[in-house]
This record gives structure tokens, C-alpha cells and sequence, in this order.
């Protein structure tokens, strides 16, 4: 890991249920994941698991700063997160492109084929007004928010947009700032930025070639 | 306010796209509600202004505290709120309520009948499970996560469903862990939390008014 915290991972299958398996429940109650169990302390949500190493471990100041007015704005930007950038880039993934994977076929709630175009076009619509206050936040320094060196914030907002990024490429092609912000966040947390992120760069070839087969889409 | 924080509260009415005057872009370039002006310092993020005045003022700290594990319990609920209770509680009272308000016609994206009945009929379902999440969290404790007092996140989840509530009445009905607490959690704030939330409480009479005149739903 990046900042040397010690960890012991065990991956989590949802589209085998085993975050609802009685074991899983032990760790978090409600078989939500991401979760931690730090010596007995059990925690979710990855925004409050971020905020909690970085203040109980020892961890550069930037990524989390002390100063309160530092630290509230990459508060804001985790919070802004939430309802914008992950809700409209997920609404967008998964009615575009997870339902149709057969694989998927009994996870997602059966919302019907026009409500999924629906909240697609929806999303499609809702994601540039998105990326405009993105670039807004990306306006002064080289991270959000005008910082000089890397955040929490930057790494959550770029996750997602990288997620996003494989099958939208379209949607960040001319926000130069948007993409120089994203190399610039994967430099400074590379080459553990891309290790993590390989599960979803294997999922985009498959579906690639589902497309290619013509069973998709 | 009841922890004596001076403030000069300014209203901005939505409809009108008051958020989106240059003047207001001033205080907020993204044109979001909430945001502060604190001496210059400017913050959006209703949850990050909160945690912001928490720990800048001075607020007992019950509210957010300081030990790194209590603070992380609080965070993990504020987080986990966004997307479970505020989203589907959003979905249901904009899809089956305000869309239907004359004077909202212009103001939500043209989504079609049907998606929208999709939407609430989703949200109906999804509620009842976060419910269930949200009892979890209140099984130990007066509060959120075994906690004795009353904290930031309390006061966030009391108070959207507060908005639920007025329509949704049958949703919390049967849920006693649930009621009790959003009493304590007034109680712990009150007088504030019942003149906060009263334009919300004349609101729901103005529902109930145009439902008796028989031009809604």
C-alpha cells in the first residue's frame, strides 16, 4: 500500500452473496463493502475507512489534512461525491452496460428496459453538468481544491471516473483538465493506483469481447 | 442555533434559480445549497459544513468526536446516508410527490410517467431494507452506533426522515427503534429542530391542501 498501512485482504464475491453469509455479517452487520476489521474496531464505508487510517496511522498530512479548513474542503469533496460524480457515473454503468451482462442477470432489481434507457439518457445528460463542477474544483493547483499534493478526495473522485473512463472515453476526451488531473493522481499513488484498479481493466476486455461476439448491446 | 454559533442565515429560493446568480456563484462557483461564508472561508457540503463548525467552534463534543474511532462511527453514517436514505428517500418524495406540484412543473428533468412511477416503486421497495440498516445501527445506545448522545449524524438522518415522514408515515409506523429515536433526537434539539423544519411542515400542508382540491395524484 502506498503509505505502508499493514492489511490483510479478503475479497468479497456480491454476485455470490457472501456479504450476507452469517461470517460476513460478523464484520458488518448490514453485508456492507467495503468494511475493516482494525483489531476488533469495525468499520464501513471506503470515505470514513479512508478519514479513519488516515488519522490513526501514520500517514503525510496532505493526504488528509490537520488544518480545518484544508480538511473541510476535501470533506466537501468526498460528500459532493456521493450524489454526483459516484450516483450519475453508476446510473450510467450499470443501466447502459452491467445489466446486459449475463452474468448479471438476477443481481440488479428488475426496473424494466425503458426505466434503464430512461436513467441511462438520464445520467447521460446529468454527467457533463457533473464533469463542468469537477473542473471547477480543478481550477486553481494541481489537485482538488487547490492543493499541491495528492488528498483522499483526489484518489475516490478518480476511481470513479476511471471506472467510468472504459467504456465513456468520450465524455473526458476534451477536459484536458480533467485528464491531466487523473495521470497527475495516478503518478503520485502509481504503481499501487493501477494494481488495485487491474479487476476493473479485466472486466472492461470482458466486455469487450461479449460486444465483439455480438451477444451484447 | 444550539450550540450559539453566530450566524445571518440567507434564503435561496431553487425555483427561482436563485443558486445560479453570479452573485450567488460568489459564494458557491458550483451554485450548491448549503454553503457558508465563514470570514471569507467558503464551504458547500451540508455534512462537511457540519463537521467543519464542529471542530472550528466551540461544540461539545458529543456532536463529533474526537476520539478517532467515535468520529469514524459518525462518519461511516453520515457517508452511508448519502446514497441509502438520502437517495432513496429523494427518489421517492421527487417521484411520486413533487413532480406533481404545479408550481415544480419546469424544475425536474422531463424523465416520462412511467419511469417516474418506476422510480418511487423502486424507492417503496429499496426503503423498507434501509430501514432495516438503519435499526441495525440504532440496536445499542439513545444514538447512532451505541453512542449516548447526539451527534452530526443523528441530526442528518433525523432530519430527512422527517421529510418521509409527513408522506410516508406508514413506512415508520411499526418501527419503534426508529420513532423513538427521531424523538430523542428532537428532544436533544428542539426548539431549533421544529422551527428549522417548519417550512417543510407548511409545505406538506400545501400538499395536503391541493390533494383536497383534487388536482393532485
Amino acid at each position: 500500500m502506498v503509505n505502508k498501512i499493514e492489511a490483510h485482504e479478503i475479497g468479497v464475491d456480491l454476485r455470490k452473496l457472501e456479504n450476507r453469509t452469517p461470517e460476513f455479517r460478523k464484520i458488518n452487520p448490514m453485508g456492507l463493502v467495503p468494511c475493516i476489521d482494525d483489531h476488533g474496531f469495525k468499520l464501513h464505508e471506503s470515505h470514513a475507512i479512508m478519514r479513519y487510517l488516515a488519522t490513526t496511522h501514520n500517514v503525510a498530512d496532505h493526504w488528509y489534512p490537520k488544518d480545518p479548513q484544508k480538511r473541510a474542503l476535501v470533506d466537501a469533496a468526498l460528500d459532493w461525491h456521493h450524489l454526483n460524480l459516484r450516483k450519475y457515473g453508476s446510473q450510467l454503468v450499470i443501466n447502459r452496460v452491467l445489466v446486459k451482462v449475463p452474468a448479471h442477470k438476477n443481481f440488479f432489481p428488475n426496473l424494466g428496459e425503458e426505466t434503464r434507457k430512461s436513467l441511462a439518457d438520464d445520467a447521460s445528460k446529468t454527467l457533463p453538468q457533473i464533469l463542468d463542477a469537477l473542473e471547477l474544483m480543478l481550477e486553481h493547483g494541481k489537485f482538488l481544491h487547490n492543493a499541491d499534493l495528492v488528498s483522499i478526495a483526489d484518489l475516490s473522485l478518480c476511481c470513479e471516473l476511471t471506472q467510468l473512463q472504459d467504456d465513456h472515453k468520450n465524455m473526458l476526451e476534451h477536459r484536458k483538465r480533467i485528464t491531466t488531473w487523473m495521470a497527475d493522481v495516478k503518478d503520485a499513488t502509481n504503481p499501487e493506483f493501477t494494481d488495485v484498479h487491474q479487476a476493473i481493466f479485466n472486466y472492461s476486455k470482458h466486455v469487450e469481447e461479449l460486444r465483439a461476439q455480438g451477444n451484447f448491446f
